[in-house]
């Protein structure tokens, strides 16, 4: 049976290209960066090329704003409580969303026990923030502001320049986690005003385990690994040069490919959503049609349960999330659903699909098939559906109008 | 020209057989192991097998007790700022080292500006910690110890069995940094008493960006990466899959060899150290001829400049070090050869030596064949050694008995 991959949003297969391009640094060029012969002053080249590459994807002013991490996580958890932590002295106050990631929202929850205080806003019914009311949080107290670039379970993509430019006025530092959006949305972080952006690797057909966290010039902030004098004092560790080596190769190939595969993936993504919707009753769409990654496709239905779904669409082949994977063993609804004003029942049966670059229309003609004959099936055993078929339960989409 | 590579202590050439057991996991066996279908359970179950390996190699309890992190830098800096912060209701006095790795160091002085106290033991002549002071600098708001394993200059190995005992006798957690013990030395974290265990693959032929912390069952400590559920959710951020692989594999391997790699690689090093001291003059060996890795030579030589001998042997493929591959660049002496006694003057004229599983007699005999000529050229453009000839100078190491 053949694997249909459709949760890029929680990994993607890494492109041969980028394993061709690390392999030399495995067990050859092996050396440490920091060593003075050419063994080392080798990798360190690579590595200095490597940031050249990744600063021209983002626009930054200079290579050396770009600082290589672990992964996502580490760039959210080092801006947030590194920036937070050396401005303690200007004020306490944190601005961000009830739908980042927890990477986010666990970094704000550490320093809430530190004595910051945190301003979650409230998002719409499409998952997005509201100009107004992020201008309406900022207080004199206020030295950050984070807000994620786009969703990782519902793809909605925030008003980013919008924000950054309020953010600057106020003189509040703008931190956005661009883990689901680097090279997949066209950024600029220049031309966006953004002073700290993280990103990760394996989220666009890198290595696990690299990330980066962008930080403008002029930015202070403490570290999170305190050690040598690797990334300019400011991030310890020797270098993984495979993984930035493989890192930069997957960011300039997908900053290459990213015009044409947004404009086609967005067509996989619209024809899905449209499929689902029309032919399978008692679904709604999460996230708004506008505003959302183009590989984005995130619909409640009513009357299932989200695992048994998962599950039996894994049985044939479909690889679907109900959320974030990063959460997953967890029973509780996806916090990004809440936010977004669905009720549990509703939240319940979510599922995620997000397209890649090697995903075909037949390959969504056939998820879209299966997923609608696991429905039906899962209603057909389901003591809710009867009970609604004869007229005694109801549709929460239709009562509250989701 | 061949590379003779002896600085194995900076980092190791990865073996092919560890890239071999890491390819499947980057383009094939891609998933994320949150995910629950079939390829985000082989990668889980995967990594559940990698943690066994090393939970067995290091003689934990349960493979839950081991905790993948992005390599030592980050296992030191989480054990260290971890536990003083969870525990700091209790005390907040730390005892460590003064030629502890800068990822003690400077995680330690990171918790001084956080208000807590720090002892800083210092070592004898062979740059070993008397068990006599640690016990002595143990108070009753003693909370954490930390000492490393090996030291990764002059590679002096602590007697770290003895230390745990009395720091568990003052109810004082003991952590040690064991990046360049791991595999290399004896290791069994429950005979020795040990309460944290940081350690890196990439000394010892595993992936670089992989190390791990080893966390006694019942030790809490405070996440230095909040986010996602991972790693029982105490270290955030997808596993890197390929990497955990690989450090298992590695550290299997070394594991199988390390008792015949450590009787060879003594003899090389012991042949090593007895060449150089007898056959050029005004040198002396750093550490102790006892209680030393097995693969470390350190060597200082007076009336040279150290910076020129090393790019000197570089430019006869020899590939050593001054000391740490973490402080290049800087121009300061190191911290360890200070803390045993060496002045300055002797202190710049030093170079590391470490051998590896595939440094041969051969290798050693050339390398310092070569480095006999070097410091003789060295020498021979020195005006400190022409006045020292001509008897208007002196040997500190003489005059001080060094």
């Amino acid at each position: 049976m053949d694997t249909i991959y459709l949760d890029n949003a929680a990994t993607t297969r890494m492109r041969p290209e980028v394993l061709e391009a690390m392999l030399p640094y495995f067990c050859e060029q092996f050396g440490n960066p920091s060593s003075i012969y050419p063994l080392g002053q080798d990798a360190s080249d690579a590595v200095a090329e490597a940031r050249k590459t990744i600063a021209g994807v983002l626009g930054a002013e200079k290579p050396e704003e770009v600082f290589f991490t672990s992964g996502g996580t580490e760039a959210d958890n080092w801006a947030i409580k590194g920036y937070a932590r050396a401005h303690a002295d200007k004020g306490k106050h944190i601005v961000t969303s009830a739908i980042e990631h927890h990477a986010v929202l666990h970094s704000c929850q550490a320093l809430e026990r530190e004595g910051f205080e945190v301003t979650y806003l409230p998002v719409d019914r499409d998952g997005l923030v509201s100009v107004a009311d992020f201008e309406a949080a900022l207080r004199p107290d206020t030295i950050l502001a984070t807000i994620m670039f786009a969703n990782n379970e519902i793809g909605s993509v925030q008003p980013i320049a919008e924000l950054a430019a309020i953010a600057r006025e106020h003189d509040v530092a703008f931190h956005t986690d661009a883990v689901q959006a680097f090279c997949h949305e066209e950024i600029d972080v220049q031309a966006l005003g953004i002073d700290m952006l993280s990103a990760s690797a394996h989220k666009l057909y890198g290595p696990k385990g690299m990330g980066l966290l962008y930080i403008r010039r002029g930015v202070k902030l403490y570290n999170l690994l305190d050690g040598g004098q690797q990334e300019r004092g400011k991030r310890a560790t020797t270098e993984n040069v495979p993984g930035i080596i493989g890192f930069a190769k997957a960011a300039e190939l997908a900053a290459a490919e990213r015009a044409s595969e947004h404009e086609r993936q967005s067509a996989l993504r619209d024809h899905a959503i449209e499929r689902i919707l029309s032919e399978i009753p008692y679904s709604r769409l999460n996230g708004g049609a506008k505003h959302r990654l183009a590989n984005n496709v995130n619909i409640s239905f009513e009357f299932i349960e989200g695992e048994g779904m998962l599950l039996q669409l894994s049985f044939k082949g479909i690889c679907v999330s109900s959320g974030s994977a990063c959460t997953s063993g967890s029973l509780d609804p996806s916090h990004v659903l809440l936010a977004i004003g669905l009720p549990h029942e509703v939240a319940h049966g979510s599922m995620r699909m997000t397209t890649g670059r090697e995903t075909t229309l037949e390959d969504i003609d056939f998820a879209v098939d299966t997923l609608k004959a696991t429905i039906a099936n899962l209603r057909s055993m389901s003591p809710l559906w009867e009970d609604f078929q004869a007229g005694k339960g109801e549709s929460l989409i239709e009562k509250l109008g989701l």
